[in-house]
């Protein structure tokens, strides 16, 4: 690996990318991110793990140059970004990136939106960031994969360090060499164990993430020295933390070509991910088929197989158990009930008896040989009729309009309840039309 | 892996740890530790690497909590240990043990006196979290070596989170429970990789640890979420980060039985640490001897031939040059110029006849199947004499008030340029005093 450029290469790319570079469907794409990293940022920002970062932070205190989401207030950027890292991963509710095998936008946003709104940059030059840090999370983590993952990296705080960096190096105007140094500082930084999963530590995985990146770009805009090559190197980052090594994969075009950011996936329901298609499925017939659940007579919901001990919960008690039981989220969407907002998944409709009765209909149909993405769903009706729809929740969108339309409205159920509806509505405004925006302090603003 | 209890075991032992259980020599190497982290934070203050970290954290801000080293100023806790992480490692003239592979004291030292500082702790908490951590570190060491440094990693910066962990824990009083999930974010943070030797990186490495461990043990005692396991479980960190794994070592006692600290080696020159033994058997002829350099004929020094590519320049010609230079610093030693202090290493010495006479004379003998730390001169005078010393700096000193008269000199050296020699006078009773002052508030505000 020692007579590769991959690390050279990649610091070209982020620091040279240009608003212009980027095409229509990836800045829409982009804005979508940064839309729904303000919902679920917004959303976490009450969460107990949150809490315990803010409250930390505050105690050490610093200078008030960036706004903590949700929070009233202001603090240095990068305590802001580790708090506002930590927000948006709290309900893991935020978009992925298979590329990466994890969260590229929670990774990047956090730090480089506290930096953005020190410096007072321009919601283009934020924009622009923010493209060249997805890239370059998603690059790394087409270089180490899949064994990085597999030994037990969560990669969302490892190659998300490097995108984190990326989006602050590019804001700071850094060339190659100094990107190259950037980068050579975030993978020296670069940590977190998967093994932490279910504990408050993953959502500070993030936090931790865009801030060591925030603090990588800034220490080689000052010229702090570091090694430039630091993921080919004998002992750089790949090397140590993967037995893969795919220099093209990393260097070369998106999956469909393109941007990365293109293939992101959005999470729609406030549950399980691996309940999603099966909520896809139940929406597309109660809405195409204007189907009323009182007409089922049975619903068959075929899914993965692994899905049996991550949330087959058969008959759940507790809001948080809906959110693990593909019967009950099936049954909220056949019966219309919204899956987007935090709010649904509570006791009263956990025991809800006309929820119930939709629920005992739904039988889950355990497959091999299927991406754990994806279900199917079949219905007989009293009238004889048999519908069925099938989803898969990692394809990205054909359609990014409509894709647009469905973020505001999950933005809409995070954000209003926290913010209130006009706020919400303004920043909804101004995240959309973000390449307007002169300053995006006015922004980051909204958003306190 | 899964039913071992290290980690376990190990919190047990740093939050169990009392003053009573450390043993006077033990007590006598940690104070000497503690200043010896005086003398060279205080010399590192000044460096361009300390100085980009500083400048960063200013820019940054907090609340005046702890002091910055050598800088005459206060942060916020956080901060200081960061700051004062990277200067205590700057000239990389810190101490050693052999256990970590590494610097136990600069990735604990910093984290703990900027936590004891801000919560006015008493010396005697210090000296006795102190020990817990440097206990920790190397404990964590064993348990990973020597798979964990062949590797790549650089156990300074990742066994060391887990001992600024430990110390910071032991100072907060967590239980045993909290002490483990402190060490769970420790080691969830844990990063820093050798190939950065030779860049700000490294004492940077130094820096992040011991902030991270404080952090990591103050957001335990906030009550954050973490697993209890780290080392031992599927996926932890002694799983991701080496093929090695030796339980045994990790909680057994340390080589020689007793504490860990017991067997810290100090360094007394400012040069390349291969050139230490030669500094050493130069010396002691000298002394002992009572030679004239002047009636040397010639001088052979043996050492390990793999200090050829490290520290083997012939005629050095600059301040830096000497230090890398194993004639040099002999002729140094055979001069009775004091090599403790960074003043000596000066182009005046460098191109100064007399000195340059005595360096013509040393012959390097480069030997296979001897310690590298190990060195033999053997000089020819005009009257006939053979003499010959030969020195291991391997090797733990079996004189701790020996030792301890040498790290007050190599104090001297280093804090009086800087802080003048009154206050460095009272710091240093002061540290050797430890165990008897009411607060460290005080004893920091003389290292300001």
């Amino acid at each position: 690996m020692a007579d590769t450029e991959v690390t050279r290469t990649l610091a070209r790319m982020a620091s040279g990318l240009a608003i212009d570079d980027i095409d229509d469907d990836a800045r829409a794409v982009a804005r979508q991110c940064l839309l729904d990293w303000f919902g679920v940022t917004i959303a976490g920002a009450s969460e107990p793990c949150t809490r315990l970062v803010a409250e930390e932070a505050e105690d050490q205190g610093g200078h008030p140059q960036a706004t903590l989401v949700g929070l009233g207030r202001k603090l240095a950027s990068r305590q802001a970004a580790l708090v506002n890292g930590t927000a948006s991963h709290a309900h893991d509710y935020d978009d992925v990136n298979m590329t990466l095998s994890g969260h590229a936008t929670v990774a990047v946003a956090g730090g480089l939106l506290a930096l953005a709104e020190k410096t007072g940059a321009s919601g283009a030059e934020v924009l622009t960031a923010f493209v060249a840090g997805y890239e370059t999370a998603c690059r790394v983590g087409a270089l180490v994969m899949p064994g990085h993952y597999a030994m037990g990296f969560h990669s969302t705080a490892t190659a998300g360090t490097f995108g984190a960096a990326a989006a602050c190096g590019r804001l700071l105007g850094l060339d190659e060499e100094r990107m190259a140094r950037a980068f050579g500082i975030a993978g020296t930084m670069a940590a977190g164990l998967k093994s932490q999963f279910g504990t408050d530590c993953k959502p500070f995985h993030a936090g931790r993430a865009t801030e060591a990146g925030l603090l990588a770009a800034t220490m080689a805009s000052r010229g702090f020295s570091s090694r430039g090559d630091i993921l080919d190197c004998a002992q750089g980052f790949a090397d140590t933390h993967s037995k893969h090594f795919n220099p093209e994969a990393a260097t070369g075009p998106a999956p469909g070509g393109g941007f990365h950011v293109r293939n992101n996936l959005f999470k729609y329901h406030a549950a399980c991910y691996l309940t999603h298609a099966g909520i896809e499925c139940g929406t597309r017939l109660r809405t195409g088929e204007t189907l009323d659940p009182a007409d089922i007579v049975s619903a068959t919901l075929r899914v993965e197989k692994g899905a049996d001990r991550v949330c087959n919960i058969p008959a759940p008690k507790t809001g948080l158990e809906t959110k693990f039981s593909l019967r009950m989220t099936a049954a909220f969407a056949l019966a219309g009930i919204d899956t987007a907002g935090m709010a649904s998944y509570n006791e009263a409709n956990a025991t809800d008896a006309r929820l119930n009765a939709i629920r005992e209909k739904v039988g889950v149909d355990l497959v091999s040989g299927v991406p754990s993405t994806w279900s199917e769903i079949v219905i007989e009706t009293r009238d004889g009729r048999r519908l069925s729809a099938e989803h898969d929740s990692g394809i990205p969108a054909d359609d990014v309009a409509a894709q647009g339309h469905r973020i505001a409205h999950k933005f809409d159920m995070l954000a209003g309840p926290v913010i209130g509806g006009n706020r919400a509505g303004a920043l909804k405004a101004a995240v959309m039309a973000i390449e307007d925006q002169p300053s995006v302090a006015d922004l980051m603003q909204l958003a306190a």
